[in-house]
């Protein structure tokens, strides 16, 4: 039998330097792939929703991939899930069309970026949280947010280096959760340009600590100049969350 | 002004190669030595508590230096904190007596041993917890951890290699801390041999499972024999908590 097979995927970066397969380093996209293409007894390559970079985490990565075998659909998840290390959990086995395609099927994501603002840091958790020495004011970022919600050019939001042409995306929302000091910022939005949603976090910690005036937010994002946003928040706070379709 | 200080040390064990200083790789002892010694322009050499592997964290290790200094003590707690990387937070700084040493002088210690016994693996917590598939049945652990309570010979729970030669120790309590799928086992006792926390949760674990028999506990410490207890609980799930003196 022949099947467009979708998944989704949990995993913690920390040792990982990133989703993108690597030839000698140890990656998600490497493992997967390796574990499928020992089961299936073929080459097994996935597409993945989004390419993560070392250190970020996900709780629903999307990959799709095409395997022609005997196998009883059924036995998918639990025999796939048994060649898993520690580190990544399948949590959902699909069968789809075969024109669904994990990335360009995608119709929103939707990411989590997480700090930790408390007075002592917490060492412990140090590959999970973005920690701010100073009690964060997250009404002033609720402010900054605000600028970035909508349909725009987010030129001046992407790494150097990304080749992508349209760099128009549109933020649906941005939605603030404390806990005591710990603050998750979500990001729901129909794509998302390379170290985007760091970028934009760390815009709002610049306008928090007064490096960026509130006033100057759309004149940066109409410059589409990325030298004026140099802070891109660490990898580990960011976590992905989930792919619509 | 001659100082002998006692600081209290919390960190993640993902990014280390354990406590103790080794030449070519990021230890605690190494990280915290080299910050020292570059804030006091003299060398300092720490003595640690509990020498903790590879993996295992910290909320309450302790630890020892002598210096020689015109610094303010005042100032010590701070200046500390400022080099210590992300994953290392010097919680409590003291002026101790010249004759108190972190491993010498401790009384007692405590250790908690987690494990997540979900229905589903949750990866993004892999390093810091054991994950076990099945359920487990809680109180067949306490039925074995009764066994081990008192002051016993426990050279059956010392990893092979260690030459320490006194291998009596008392456990004054073993705990069980339930948190919906979380399991927190803290183990309190004046002492703790190479990897004995981890061994004592490998036996409640291959008790729970039917590996080894609860009648059998008892033999298998009379035994001294290492060689019975197969099972050592993976390092990531062992936090040292506490040291008391």
């Amino acid at each position: 039998m022949f099947y467009n097979i979708k998944i989704t995927i949990a995993y913690s970066g920390v040792h990982f330097a990133g989703w993108q397969r690597q030839s000698s380093k140890r990656t998600v996209q490497g493992e997967i792939e390796n574990a499928l293409s020992n089961l299936f007894r073929q080459d097994i390559k996935i597409d993945g929703a989004g390419r993560t970079d070392a250190g970020v985490h996900a709780y629903g990565q999307v990959a799709t991939f095409n395997v022609d075998t005997t196998m009883p659909f059924d036995r998918f998840y639990t025999l796939i899930n048994r060649r898993m290390p520690e580190d990544i959990s399948i949590t959902d086995v699909e069968i789809v069309d075969n024109s669904f395609h994990a990335r360009y099927s995608s119709k929103a994501k939707r990411y989590a970026y997480k700090i930790y603002h408390g007075v002592n840091k917490n060492p412990i958790y140090s590959d999970f949280y973005l920690y701010n020495k100073q009690k964060l004011n997250v009404d002033v970022m609720k402010l900054a947010a605000n600028f970035l919600i909508g349909k725009k050019d987010f030129k001046s939001f992407m790494a150097s280096g990304s080749s992508i042409k349209n760099t128009i995306r549109e933020i649906y929302s941005i939605d603030f959760f404390e806990d005591n000091e710990f603050l998750t910022i979500e990001f729901y939005g129909d794509g998302f340009l390379y170290n985007m949603v760091r970028i934009m976090v760390g815009l709002m910690l610049d306008v928090e600590s007064g490096k960026i005036k509130l006033k100057d937010i759309l004149q940066i994002i109409e410059s589409k100049d990325r030298n004026l946003l140099k802070n891109t928040a660490r990898a580990n706070g960011l976590y992905l969350m989930e792919v619509y379709y």
